[in-house]
Order: structure tokens, then C-alpha cells, then sequence
């Protein structure tokens, strides 16, 4: 296996050059690659160089950067490199070698211990843990990255650890409940409120499926019942589905008679794993402004679309960050109703009423509160979003970019946008449909 | 003053003819004018025809029809004369003569009771009960009529009864809340979920004031609390307002950009207190109906409406019921969110999705709960309304003359319909504005 072979050339890389510049550090293969459980398309190569307990992680980073002259500086907790070596994609992470997992000092100290911890245990079950890995993928829920929300290849190789087989992990999930525990080496510390608790074995206190969203959990646990009712390659791969054409676009979105309202800015130059939480931040956040202003949202999404892909002159580096929301309706009255105190509460009714001299309607009484009916402020979704983006609560990176502008779309208007991110995006989201049995 | 010396006439004709059938059955003047609390508008003479307790009140009533061969046979719990003697209007009412007021048979009984109760303490506050009653007639809240669920005669006679004037019992409704006791006698038995509880002197278990609604009991605070601070004559007599001109209505309803609703068909033949419950009733399934197929209701109001002033041939002898609804949107989109069980509920996700086979979108997962988007039944109020009208829950009588058909009037189209009473109703409505400090 080649990248095996390409692995152990790195590793005596790292030896060599640490001898040669004096530096105590150690190069460790951890990941998938290290054992045998790795699957075209996860991340290629992660390689440890492990510092002393006392050492300095900033040497490491040094070797790093001498190994691997052309690269990228990353960033997670610390700073690491990632480089293609031999057309595979290696990270380069510097990390302390720790004699306890109890006593690690930032997340990457711990991959050490689970690295060995599966491979001691894994032989003979690495079929399994790649088709339960392929699966996952096949059914969208495979990865812990905050966008997808999924399994991690590590949870993937506990649970195949646990049940045994890929089928034995189907069956076992087919009757999953939410707060389901899995605790291998039952010594449970912690109470989590999870929907999936995966103790995991090198740290007790750690739930390795704190990133799963209850959704995913149970995307998985769906496609797992109706695979076992009629299983099928298609799960593992299945069939490429085609964004819908311009025109079909159109009459699908007339059918349903919504309003879809697109909001668009250039992404922030930060690693997904920042972005995603952010644009959920702000997804949310425009929810709760058209809500609190009387429109309600069935659904939304977000994305991050690569700049490249984008029909947008000059491309943007890093991307559009997009955000599409399906309202019931975009145009309400001008009037509302504003609801005071109860008539009993004779200060507060008469501050109410000192604030409302003149209303549309009213003051009337109901269910023995003061009630005037009032002009309200945006009468469109669009004037509201135009008006009020810019005040509501966003992630840091998002806000800056959010203050140099943003666009947004409504209706036909967003079918004018022809990029192909965009209406892949769109169609997913028309689609919306799941294996659900 | 008249209305007595008729009362005294036919309190003697009573007498006489009595006599002269042969029938055991006494005269007596109850309500407002027995004791000089009697306001212009009131009911104008009650009287009671009492037999005793172990009488026939079918004999009262014959002696009530030879006394008042042109009548009216009207029924509330047992059967009465309705007829006009001199100029007012005088109701006959058969009753048992008893000794003990918790001995009742029908509500009438109790009426002699209280007419005693009041005549033998009101003597000095009659101006004050009558100033109470006016001001109540003021600000639209005197009659205890299911229609208006405000304050009876009885009711404001024991209010100044219990705060000696009627300034006192301004001052008291300023602080009153809900749940609100008075207890004249201090015997209270029962205790009631009423806004305001009045005690019956005569009958310790009832709440006179059980007709009062919430919003009824804190219109008159509210009116109380504005007179307080600056008292005015306008508050007795408020001057009339005109209802807007079809021009001016039209401004208004185009400037509030709501959607306005109106159902008419023709009344039942029954009396007031029969129908405001029924129509009552029907508004709210109106409202639960809308509610369920995702119309929002802002405001919605009912009346009656005199066969012979309103614009509409052939008239109707009763007269048309209406109901008017006013709503957010008119039209929503045509698909609807659909939300099934948890996926872990696995036989009733099972037939969920057997019942879905072919949804717009999804099923996809929502907060753990299989969703799919699918066809809106009605997408419009009006097809709604028009298809389900039939359907809902209405009272007896209103069931029956809705199976015989309904109009069904949207937005401008109510505009076209010129009768008086439709514009009073429409400018109350859109006005909506109460006395309230």
C-alpha cells in the first residue's frame, strides 16, 4: 500500500532531520493510515512529532517547517503545516508526547492514545470499519467537521470495536434511542446530554460523539433500516443526482408557492470549522429577526461556496458564504397587533398607553390586557433583512464581512444567479430527501 | 311618575282577575321601577304573576294572556308575556311564591328575592344606582344580556349597595383585579373562577356578576380609572359616533392591509340570549378552523343585525347573522410542513411514511422527527371557509340555517353590501377604541 510506504519515508524523515538539528522528537503515524482503516477521500496522512512533556512545541514546528519547504500554515488549538507529499495531502502537527491521556495539554495530545488504543485492538475488523465508513458517507453522515455534524472515522472504528461487524452496528442502531450510551470500557465517568454518548476509552471524561447532531444520528439510523430491509451498493454509492435545470428550478419553486430569499457575502478567510459555526450563528439569527417581526421560516440552509465555481467577476478568494431561508410569506399588513399589560397593572398600562398616543387601532382590552393595533415597521421580509442584517448577532469573522456588504435575493431573482454551487445547493434543498424507512 | 301609576294599574288588574277566575295568583312589580332605580332603556316593567308554591303556572300564564290579548309568547326557562301596555313595554312572568330563596325552582324565582333585598336597604341611593347604571350605559358595559356580558340592574344596585355611592364604587373598580370578592352578607359558600364574584345576598351560593366577562370588568375600570382623573359628562352621554362613509372605510381597510372576512346568513328565530352563544361559538370554530389550516385570526366579531334595516330582498324575518374575521394573510403558499413521529418511534414513523408515499419534498429529519412537505388543502381562506362552513362545530340553531347556505364576503366585496347596520358594525370594528386609562 502506497501510502503506507510514503507514511514510514516521512516518518524516518522526521528522525533524521530531528537528530541532525538536535531537537527531542518523535514522528508518530496516527489516523486512519496508521491502521489499515483508511478510505480514499478521508484526510490522507496525519503525522504527530511528538515533543517532550517539558519540550517546546514551537521546535516541532520548526522541523515541520525545514521538512516540508513548500506548505500551508495552519491553525486549530496551535499551529501546524499541511503539504502534499508524493500527491497525498500530510498534515504535520506538532503535539507533546504524554504518558497518561489523562494529563493532555490541547485535543491533538489525545490522537496519540486513540491511535493506539484502535490499533491494538483492530485487527481483523478493518473491513468492517470501510464499509461502515462508506456507508456513512454514502448516506451523508460520515464526518465530524461542524458542517456535517457526522461520525468521526475514530467514533467509526469504536462502534465497529463494540458491535463487532458493520451489520452488527446496523441492527444494534436500527433501535437507538436519543441519549444512547456506548461505553466500551465501562468506566463512565460523566453524564453527557448527547443524543449520542460514545465514552471514549483514553479519556473517561470525553464523550467522542459530542460533534454527532441528533439529526445525523438518526440520518444514520433511518439509512440503517432500510438497508437491512433491502440492502443495496446504492447506500455506498449512491447515484450521483443532478442539480435541476434552470427551468426546472423555476417551476419547482412556483409549485410551491414560498418565497426563497438568498443572502450572500464573501467568505471570511478562516478553516470551515470556524465558518460553519458562524454561519449557523447567523442563521439563526436572521430566523429569530423574521420571526420577532411576524414572518415565519419553514426552512433554511447555509453554505460555503467556493469562489472559483462561482459566476461572480472578480472572484472572491475565499468564497461566497451563503444563506437561504423558505418563508410562508414575504408581505404582511401594515398593521400588528401589540399586546400591553393586563389592565390591573396600572403603572405599566400607563407607560403602555403614554407610548402609544396615537394608535391605528385601539386601545382595546383582550383576555384583560391592553391591546393597540399599531404600524409595523417592515412590511416585507426583504425591507426587514435590507434594514436589519447588519445590527442582528453574528459570528466575529462573519460580522466584519457582513459590515463590507452583503446581497440578497429574492424570489425569481435568485434563479438570474446561474453558478453551479448554487443551484446544486438549490436542489438539495427543493429535494430535501432523505433514506428514511 | 308614569311608568309606577301604570305599573299600580295593572298590578290591580291582576288582582281582579284573579279573583274572578278563581286562580291563586299574586302581582307582583319587580326589576328597576319597584324601586325607583329605573333608567330610560331599561326593560320597562317587570311582573311577576307568583303562584303558590305548589300551584300550576300554567294558570298565571293563562291569566297573563286574557290580561294582554295582544302579546307576544316569549321563553327563556318557562314561558312568559311579552306586551305593550300604555306605551311600555311589560313583561308577564309566571313564578312560584316561596318562602326561602334556596328553595327556587327556575332562575324567575329568585327574582322577588332580590327585588325585596334591594327595595328594603336602597332607599337614599336610588340617585347613585342610577347614576352608576348611566355611566355604565356610557362606556358600553350595563346589561348582563350574553351579548354584551356586562353588569345587570341587580348587580349595579348591590355595588352601591356595597360602596354607598357611585363615586365609591369608582374608586374601588380602580384597584379591583381578578377574582375580585364582594360579599354583602359575609356568608360566600362557593368559591367561583369568575373575574369579579358578587355574593347573592338572597342566594349565597350564586355569582351575580357569573355573566360578567374579563373584558367587560376592565372596560369599566378602565372608564372608572379616566373618570377619576377628570370626570366629564361625555362618559354618561357619549356622543354618537357616525359610522365612516363607504369611502373612508375603504381608506381604512386598504391602509391596515389585512384581509377582512365577512359570513352572513340568515338568524334563527330565537331569542338574543339564545343566539349570542351560539354565534359565539361558531366564531370560535371559525378561529380554531383557520388556525388549523395555518390562517392567523387577528380580531373577529358577531352580530345581529335587524332583517328590516338591512339593504337585502327579499327581508329576512330574523334578521342576518354575521361574523366578521379579520386576517394576517389571505393566501398562503401551497405546500405545508407535515411533521411525523420521532425516528425512533418505529411502528408509527412506519405508517407515517406509508401515508406519505409521495410527498413535494422529504421525508428528511427535523429535530429528530421525520418531516414531509406536502399539498396544502386550502391555500386561500375563502376555499377553506367556503368548503368547510358546513362542517364545524356550530350551535343548534345556527347548524341548521347554515345548512340552508351562507354568503361568504371577502375584502372589497363586503364593501359593496350598503346597509346601515353592516357600516356601523365595520366602523366599530376598525376603530376599535375603547376608554381606557
Amino acid at each position: 500500500m502506497r501510502l503506507r510506504c510514503v507514511a514510514e519515508d516521512i516518518l524516518s524523515q522526521v528522525e533524521e532531520m530531528a537528530e541532525r538539528e538536535g531537537v527531542s522528537c518523535q514522528g508518530l503515524l496516527v489516523g486512519s493510515a496508521a491502521r489499515n482503516t483508511w478510505l480514499a477521500g478521508d484526510h490522507d496522512l496525519d503525522i504527530f512529532l511528538a515533543v517532550p512533556e517539558e519540550g517546546d512545541l514551537g521546535e516541532a514546528l520548526r522541523l515541520a517547517r525545514k521538512l516540508a519547504p513548500i506548505h500551508q500554515e495552519k491553525y486549530a488549538e496551535h499551529a501546524y503545516i499541511r503539504t502534499i507529499i508524493d500527491g497525498f495531502e500530510v498534515d504535520l502537527v506538532p503535539c507533546y508526547a504524554l504518558k497518561d491521556a489523562s494529563r493532555i495539554k490541547s485535543a491533538v495530545d489525545r490522537t496519540p492514545f486513540h491511535s493506539r488504543y484502535v490499533a491494538e485492538r483492530i485487527q481483523g475488523l478493518e473491513d468492517q470499519v470501510l464499509l461502515l465508513k462508506q456507508f456513512m458517507k454514502g448516506v451523508g453522515v460520515y464526518g465530524s467537521e461542524l458542517r456535517v455534524g457526522g461520525f468521526s472515522g475514530y467514533l467509526v472504528e469504536l462502534l465497529v470495536l463494540n458491535y463487532r461487524s458493520f451489520l452488527g452496528t446496523l441492527e444494534a442502531a436500527d433501535l437507538w434511542c436519543p441519549g444512547q450510551i456506548i461505553d466500551l470500557e465501562s468506566h463512565s465517568l460523566v453524564t453527557h446530554q448527547d443524543p449520542l454518548i460514545v465514552v471514549d476509552p483514553v479519556d473517561p471524561k470525553r464523550n467522542v460523539a459530542a460533534a454527532l447532531t441528533l439529526d445525523k444520528m438518526f440520518r444514520f439510523v433511518a439509512a440503517a433500516r432500510c438497508f437491512l430491509r433491502s440492502p443495496g451498493e446504492e447506500f455506498f454509492f449512491p447515484p450521483k443526482r443532478s442539480a435541476f435545470s434552470g427551468e426546472d428550478l423555476r417551476s419547482k419553486i412556483m409549485r410551491r408557492g414560498t418565497s426563497l430569499m438568498l443572502v450572500e457575502f464573501p467568505a471570511p478567510d478562516v478553516v470551515e470549522d470556524v465558518l460553519f459555526p458562524q454561519l449557523r450563528k447567523a442563521e439563526e439569527s436572521v430566523r429569530t429577526l423574521m420571526m420577532r417581526n411576524g414572518f415565519s421560516v419553514m426552512r433554511s440552509e447555509v453554505a460555503w461556496h467556493d469562489g472559483s465555481k462561482v459566476n461572480d467577476l472578480p472572484p472572491r478568494a475565499n468564497g461566497l458564504a451563503r444563506m437561504l431561508f423558505e418563508l410562508d410569506v414575504w408581505q404582511l399588513p401594515r398593521i400588528q397587533k401589540h399586546f400591553g399589560p393586563p389592565l390591573w397593572e396600572r403603572e405599566h398600562l400607563s407607560r403602555f398607553l403614554e407610548s402609544h398616543p396615537e394608535p391605528i387601532s385601539g386601545p382595546y382590552i383582550e383576555d384583560g390586557r391592553a391591546v393597540v393595533e399599531i404600524s409595523r415597521k417592515y412590511t416585507t421580509a426583504r425591507e426587514l433583512l435590507m434594514e436589519e442584517m447588519g445590527r442582528i448577532s453574528l459570528g466575529k469573522h462573519l460580522a466584519a464581512q457582513v459590515r463590507n456588504g452583503y446581497n440578497i435575493y429574492v424570489g425569481e431573482e435568485i434563479l438570474s444567479l446561474e453558478d453551479k454551487p448554487l443551484r446544486a445547493f438549490l436542489s438539495e434543498f427543493l429535494e430535501a430527501r432523505g433514506v428514511i424507512c
